[in-house]
């Protein structure tokens, strides 16, 4: 192999693909990352078998071929490089790979390509098309509700489904439920399916063009590809039966109530702060006619309280929620004022942007002494 | 206890004693802050016996006295209190401390102030004056070469001189030596104290003004003290015989090599890219009539080479050297050129920054093979 590029695009090819590469690992092979090059491309991947990322950018290829270098170093080397321009070429004496920049030369020992995983595309048999910031909000207003512990899989995921209705993503841990809907034009696809967290957390993180890209979905068997840009990132799916969430969300409240959303969110932050150790990770709320007082109680620190103004319809009730809980969904509440509906005090309540129906989170109360 | 100041400047004096705030310790005392109110003045203070901190800010008392909080919370709670203003009273009713600013409002157990071992100021028999850019530049061009290794405690701090010849500051763990002097106007005082690495750096970052200011210090047997606008730190000196480190510098030199600083550090950095791993920690340089040429050969990973121009006086020599100890002096050098002294591949080298007397780091070079 031998090669050009710009260091420029080296980099963020490199940067992408990191997320892929192994770090605990009983295979080498997986520490590395691959990279390809023909035509006048050069391809970087890499995959823990959970994950796989390719990225594809501009080379001038003076003979094409695979290598595989070691993902942490390469990483390393490539941020550092001098030059505007990266070469990189087998040594025909030594086996290494040689990468120089400007001054700089790296000879690289090569791990063998050939025992590399290397990615293969899904076919585009089954393909869905959908705007990258659509995508990005969907995961980043859900994906923060799913299950940390690996006792029960389904919940480690987010369910992404889409229909005529539209696209939906929905994610709970059994406590706590967020579900975020948005439109889709002209679809007659049906998907349906529960994608690993971190899958999706990775995804979103990569989802960061300026001006809106589509973004391909494809899906086979029990595996999904999301293809952008010069990216295609590909992932198992979880198996079994994600519960029917519309059962989950109530249908009617007693009572609303409406605040402005940032200040609410600074009060429920101040008074959590008492509540954060895990024993006492619970948080009162006293909702009134025109106020809402949030209150916390750690034996072993102390008491807070705060009150902030309310607009109610409906009837006076005292709450206590998961300190957590609440201000998770918080941090993802762009508009001014938000809706908190409540049935009972032991009833899952909902919270809401206000004049948005798009976003749904339902929360669990805790039941206190 | 009945004060109101400013959150701004509570906030500020919560950060700064912070830092002598123990974290794990068997006395619980320790893990808190102490308050005091008197005349029109708030004192905050905290230690962990190995550093103190006193920070004084101006407050309107309305009840003088004096409570320990939790120094941990007291300072997350403070970060995020949403008014201008803080009261701090403790409560009639039930002892706690009551902390309000605008609606929020926190009761916090206070913890019991009579067992909190209260700072003594030393005598101000022993005092010294300088400005603080002085110190910090002091500290900051040397504290790095301290022992993080405890088995000789003396290299675990720097040494601070000062008489009638100026100010110096001097550290070492036996394999590199920094000595950083600076002028001292009219000073008729003789001091030479150890000084624990973990203070010196916390000064330093606490030294921060924009425009010079003095900074006291203090001295009494075991004890040094730094005085310096609100701020009161006092520290146990470390005991013991500091090594002749005039012996260490070599008196002359037969080679001396002059690079551009940035230059030279960033093939440095690149090139001990592949030297990190620390069986394989070292860096080798041949030093010819224009140029320098730097190497690395890790046998896992590979090979870095670069070169870069330099002007010699005297021989042409190959040398290796530890990678962190050239990196670590090459980030403190400010200056456009450097020199690097040489006598023979196993002789202490030493690297200045150009046309600066003030500022010497020796190295000990490694045996090669």
């Amino acid at each position: 192999m031998k090669i050009t590029c710009t260091k420029e695009q080296l980099h963020h090819a490199v940067q992408i693909v990191q997320k892929a590469v192994a770090t605990k690992t009983p295979s080498p092979i997986l520490t590395g990352i691959y990279l390809s090059a023909e035509g006048n491309q050069l391809q970087l991947q890499a995959t823990d078998y959970e994950i796989g990322i390719k990225c594809t950018i501009e080379a001038q290829v003076d003979e094409p071929g695979a290598i595989v270098l070691s993902g942490r170093y390469f990483q390393e080397m490539v941020r550092r490089l001098p030059g505007d321009h990266v070469q990189i070429a087998t040594s025909q004496e030594d086996r290494t790979i040689k990468i120089t920049s400007n001054f700089a030369q790296f000879n690289l020992l090569s791990l063998p390509a050939e025992e590399f995983p290397v990615l293969k595309p899904l076919s585009d048999e089954n393909i869905l098309t959908v705007k990258d910031n659509v995508l990005k909000d969907l995961i980043k207003k859900t994906v923060f509700a799913c299950a940390a512990d690996e006792a029960r899989p389904i919940f480690t995921g987010g369910l992404l489904e889409a229909d005529a209705d539209g696209i939906r993503m929905v994610a709970t841990n059994t406590h706590r439920l967020a579900l975020k809907k948005d439109n889709l034009d002209n679809n007659d696809k049906t998907i349906r399916m529960i994608i690993p967290s971190k899958i999706l957390s990775e995804l979103a993180r990569l989802l960061t063009s300026e001006i809106p890209v589509d973004v391909n979905i494809y899906w086979h068997r029990n595996q999904v590809a999301f293809e952008f840009e010069h990216v295609y990132i590909i992932s198992r799916l979880i198996e079994g039966q994600f519960p029917d969430y519309n059962k989950v969300i109530p249908a009617s409240f007693a009572t609303n109530i409406t605040v402005k959303s940032s200040e609410f969110m600074d009060a429920v932050e101040r008074v959590s702060l008492l509540a954060r150790d895990s024993d006492y990770n619970v948080i009162k709320f006293s909702f009134k006619e025109d106020s809402v007082t949030i209150t916390s109680n750690n034996p072993d620190i102390g008491k807070a309280t705060e009150t902030v103004p309310s607009h109610m319809d409906g009837n006076e009730l005292d709450i206590a929620f998961n300190a957590k809980y609440v201000t998770d969904i918080l941090k993802n509440i762009n508009s001014d004022k938000l809706v908190f509906s409540l049935n009972t005090p032991l009833s899952p309540a909902c919270i809401k942007p206000m004049d948005d129906n798009n976003y749904t989170y339902v929360i669990t109360p805790v039941r206190t002494s």
